[in-house]
């Protein structure tokens, strides 16, 4: 940590942090210029977090050099985490391609995007049982996971759907694979203190003006807690750019690699709001190192519950998956579908 | 509603989508250019909000006309709402300052400040028991509320406090008079449903990257559970610019005024992260037509446990008071102290 | 400057870095810790600019803490510029009003327009003759300042008037008092030289993305040169909200006082807009301190040449004029007319 | 264009603007609603972009249907523009990499790179003559393109260099291939209207803050010149995230195939400002579908001018064209090299 002072600060202000300082158990370098006198702490600041340096006189600026995260980064652990659900792995060699529909409607809906997605090579699947809808008066899903795990346990699919609220936790966790905290509730910290005392995998989704800092000290919320099987999730920030509905941040992925260990998936759908951009979106997403996608399909969008402006039909997802694969060989992965199938769907 | 297709989308393709609206019940008056097809659906249109149009063949735009919601809306009422508790109105005559430490230390801390804070005029004590914080390494509060209850009862002054979970109403609920929703929990929509459902007046708080639109559509989630007591909170917003914390938008208090009834308050201590900025900012606040102000106040900020750039000095908050009452009275409105301290208030 | 590197740097790359900065004539602090070694280089490090510091060996990041403006800044000259044309003081007590129509439209508009806003207290002449239009279809301006310096002539108020590209310095500067910067030519760096080369005040507008660094920085362009004659101004940045244009950031201008000396004016037309919120942000303007309003003024919206949204009529101005002088007064400023001006103003 | 009425607008009003439409030409379609009248206008509606519609009593809001460019619009021209020089074609199946040093600084520098970049598989040498900088305390380059045009000329490469002012054009078009427009004038609408009159290919950069709209609409002023050989380059936009510099905006590159029929290329290197996420930046914006990468190359960055902190050093350069080599494959396209050099680069 770095203490920026007015260079004209008497010596007994001075004095007065150095004190403060050596209170907390820390040695400090200074350095006096004619302008500035730049007091510098180096180790585990940790404790210094709450420290109204501000409030001292002379102060002008506090420069944190540790990062505030310890846990997640990179530092603490330089080798990437995987996360395994039964044969599943993700942040693994395979890129895991979770799809479905924003919200499951009916039987019928689940049931055929869960063999369809399937079928083109999906390993999870997505949908919506709770949903977190800006307007009051849209559809606000089904409220019940049963269909949603059933679809998946039919189909052999592993099964991620969104936990909104603390109270939701056990009903949800019966039915998921995965919990989902969604963008709005990134900073939502009770929520994500006692998803970190549950042992299930957490897709942690950055908020629409989270920063990767920000991002990464939620997810140390989880992993303080315990449960170390957390998957980061890009789906796009908010900018003044309004042709798409957020702005997909894919310098994201390499970045959070270089500061975390921790897995990265991208959603290109949300992120987009488009469904003519979901797949160049996707391929680049792959191309820049992310470890998955999550991707919205429904089998019949015309007859959607939902908005569905970047909703794939199923024909375009199965598009979209052979297209995938070459990009995916191309920087040494897998699509996570067997070997045979990877060249049966580049054939075509 | 307009819908936009394409000038080249074949007639039985736009007939699909007149169809569909004439199922829904709405009339549709149709527009044909060389270039584009309009269809303008007028009145009310809410039961399209989850009607995928996008997966329709030749739908290029959607635009929606009217307001996504209602009871917000100045349309629904025209006359200021004001919000009464106790001897105190927000939305009236009256700007009424609300005042207090971020988060509730210790007994002395607080006492010490709702006496100060009564004596500058502030009408509301404010602190915060438990408190989100960024990092899981700072200090969370003390969890607890009774304090500030009894510091607000001593001295006359209401409290408002932060609820920041569905299972923490009801506790809260015991010691605050008004449930204060922070800008993290904005688009928290079981928390706000549930809040709805309570009788006390709510203070909701813009979401960092909240559209005004946004915000309105929050407040409504809590009005159509039947409490109409809502107070909106701008609190900056997240802007490239870093030398503030965030950028407080003070256009949003005459805009939210245009397109709503509900009373609009400031924050200027967490918008500027800089206590210098705090009083200019809320000389400004007051002058753009706030109701009031949200401002965070310590006796003795150098022994504060939270970070505390943005905290007033008792005696900076009490100067900025004085400062506060001729511009008060210059948009015609009242400080909501008695005219004697008003007066004597400007003498210095 | 702080040169923060990863501690497990070799003794060799640390050596190296000491010694092109030895070689650049400053001297060092170095302080070690287990994960980070820190370098700080206090005092001027102006040549320290260019060098590549990211380049070295193990420099994880370059945190500069000196300003990188000089001439423009608090620390340079300490008390507040004044910008005197003729009897027109701008950064005094008095708060100037610069008003006008957005472009020049013909003799009888800018005439009738001069007229009424002098008689409603302005004192200064705004209007564009080239106009910057973001589509090359909308009207360019009739491309000759002689109306406006008539008008303005003819009514006693100075004029101010925009440059865009280097070649019309001369011919607009023979027209104009003031010469006005637009916001996207704040980094025209060749016109901020040029321009820095006259003798002319300059009205210097923020980038609709810039930050006050770095319009600072386009303000030393011009100060660097040998003008001191500039005027900041606040118009409105970009973000994600869209109810209006851009997004007034008023913490800007008592932000800017506090990083430097020159005088700071506010433009509450283009950034919000829209007319019904130019008066409340005008108050707000200088409630937190503002030296000077722009402000768009049309004798005929209805028959204007540019979109006017945010055009107010000659009536709502005279109006807000009236409402301006109570704050003005509360804020311990003048309005520029007469005393008996501004009483009599203030009776209606 | 739909213009949007308060529905209690008295029908003298609604008459008022009708009769404005006719007049310009117009046929309007009018839906009354309780709450909301609309007109829509349908047809090529350029001459309504100066009316000044919310002036006319009633008007709550203008929507604007068709795009506000004409030429850069794929309605327009549906095929992509190809941009050809000498044997370097833009646009086509070929992804182009331009590369080369930030600033020129001499002839060692430049000679070195032209000769590196080329042998790594670079078609375009770029490099800074006039440097806009940010501080004028910064190097501002030599000032003089000869050495750049020398080198490219020896090593068979084409060349682009930024033109910062109209009175540079004569100078600058003597010694490059292509003019770059920099992100801080693509509203410089005197120097787009003064390129639009030469024949030279102009790679036009987005600006900092500028939506996809507005990068089109600076298109059109040059196209509309006559100059129809422009590239669009994505080189990010500025966000709240500070990690990286700005935000790349990947998704900008098949929005603007969408929208327009000029090639894009990607900046990977100024938008991230940190060389380690050049390389995935580069394969992912190959991925999304790019024409062409700038990327910031030098042969020492060490003893650079220029910050440096994107700036790739010449192996990890030649190391990137390697690895992009499969991912051009597997988006069907050719890196520009010869067959058996891309086969002999893939080896590796």
């Amino acid at each position: 940590m770095i203490i920026v002072m007015n260079g004209k600060t008497s010596d007994a202000h001075v004095e007065k942090i150095m004190q403060k300082l050596h209170e907390m158990g820390h040695e400090v370098d200074i350095s006096r210029g004619e302008r500035r006198i730049v007091l510098g702490v180096i180790g585990d600041v940790k404790n210094l977090a709450s420290v109204p340096f501000y409030a001292f006189d002379g102060v002008e600026e506090i420069i944190r050099i540790e990062k505030p995260y310890k846990l997640a980064s990179k530092e603490f652990k330089s080798t990437t985490t995987t996360v395994k659900i039964k044969d599943v792995v993700i942040g693994g060699k395979e890129v895991v391609v979770m799809a479905g529909p924003c919200v499951v409607e009916n039987k019928k809906q689940i049931f055929e995007t869960a063999q369809q997605v399937k079928a083109a090579g999906a390993k999870i699947l997505r949908g919506g049982a709770f949903k977190p809808r800006t307007s009051p008066y849209s559809f606000q899903g089904l409220g019940e996971d049963g269909l949603l795990a059933q679809a998946g346990e039919e189909t052999g699919l592993l099964v991620v759907t969104e936990v909104m609220s603390v109270n939701q936790i056990e009903l949800v966790g019966k039915y998921t694979d995965i919990f989902q905290v969604g963008a709005r509730n990134m900073q939502n910290f009770v929520l994500l203190k006692e998803l970190g005392k549950t042992r299930k995998p957490i897709l942690l989704k950055r908020g629409m003006s989270a920063t990767l800092e920000e991002l990464l000290l939620s997810a140390e919320y989880i992993l303080s807690q315990g449960n170390d099987q957390v998957i980061l999730c890009e789906r796009g920030i908010r900018t003044f750019e309004n042709y798409t509905r957020n702005t997909l941040d894919l310098s994201a992925v390499p970045a959070l690699k270089l500061l975390s260990h921790l897995p990265v998936i991208v959603d290109p759908s949300h992120a987009t709001g488009k469904w003519r951009l979901v797949s160049p979106m996707s391929k680049a997403a792959i191309a820049v190192g992310a470890d998955g996608l999550l991707i919205e399909v429904h089998p019949d969008p015309k007859n959607s519950l939902s908005d569905g402006a970047q909703t794939l039909k199923i024909d375009t997802f199965t598009q979209l998956m052979k297209e995938l694969s070459p990009i995916v060989w191309a920087v040494g992965r897998e699509l996570g579908t067997s070997a045979e199938d990877d060249l049966e769907r580049m054939k075509h």
